[in-house]
């Protein structure tokens, strides 16, 4: 079985890909940029998304919209995560963190899939804190500054950490769940 | 003369009608909202927005969009300027700008406005800097972190100096003169 993830994110492509593969199913880029719309939700950008993915491609096709929400920023830098990344860095979140005694956040993840009719959403969340510095050398985006619930080591200090707990996993799980359960 | 300024922004109103009576253009607001799209580009937001606002009041109609842009933070927080001061505040920004020597920035603003056959465009931007707390207590936004090129006091602690120096102010003038001009 062989879908469409209509992402430009050449990280995000390759992490789904491999963890669908182990759920028998094959992923297929789909370079795909448009106009996002501005939202604070993600399951309204993942909507809108695939409604213009689908359009371009007219075959089965998913998107993924994720975010990283902290708590004492009132869920900043959330659905707007990838350009504030590019804008002020890790660097600049850890600076925004000084001095918060409240490090509370999750990352969550949503996925949007049309397989011509219908459009259906799967949601992962992962929750956690921000560390102190930035640790480890895997993972992108914000992973070596997110630490899971219950352990020490950030995502980019522990790979297997990360494909077992976080959101995109989850989320691709249930998706693939659902896929795997039409067949 | 009177024409439609699209805004849910009670404040940006309110400076803007002040601004085009001295112009002798009358400004009615016309409350709307809807889904902006995501652009690091002032023009490129308020050319869509317009699309989507003249469509609904099928009436002369203009938009403004601003942000304030600075420099050491790669144009953060930009074209997203009112989203990230609901999220980090003021203290957010100034904490970012800790230990920075360029404090350099700039306030932009683009008008986009629609007659009911072309869309013209105009803008307007203010040079200066970010300084050390929050001064003042007029205006609205960042005004009360933002001091004009030349100058020593914020926005929010002259409201003269603002009127007179603004981003809005600049676009609002280049757009009565060209609304003036077609009479």
């Amino acid at each position: 079985m062989e879908i469409l993830f209509a992402t430009s994110n050449k990280n995000k492509f390759n992490e789904a890909a491999q963890m669908l593969k182990a759920e028998g199913i094959d992923l297929k880029q789909y370079s795909f940029s448009y106009n996002e719309i501005r939202s604070d939700s993600l399951e309204e950008i993942a909507r809108d998304a695939i409604t213009a993915a689908y359009k371009r491609c007219k075959l089965p096709v998913f998107v993924e919209d994720s975010g990283l929400f902290i708590e004492s920023l009132s869920g900043f830098p959330g659905a707007y995560s990838s350009w504030a990344l590019n804008k002020i860095g890790l660097d600049g979140i850890l600076k925004l963190m000084e001095g918060k005694d409240n490090r509370s956040a999750y990352f969550e993840a949503c996925i949007a899939y049309r397989d011509g009719y219908d459009v259906v959403t799967f949601r992962g969340k992962c929750p956690g804190r921000i560390s102190e510095e930035a640790r480890g050398e895997d993972g992108f985006g914000y992973d070596s500054i997110f630490i899971p619930e219950g352990e020490h080591q950030t995502f980019a200090e522990s790979i297997e950490l990360k494909n077992k707990l976080s959101h995109r996993y989850k989320s691709l799980l249930e998706f693939s769940k659902s896929l795997n359960s039409r067949r």
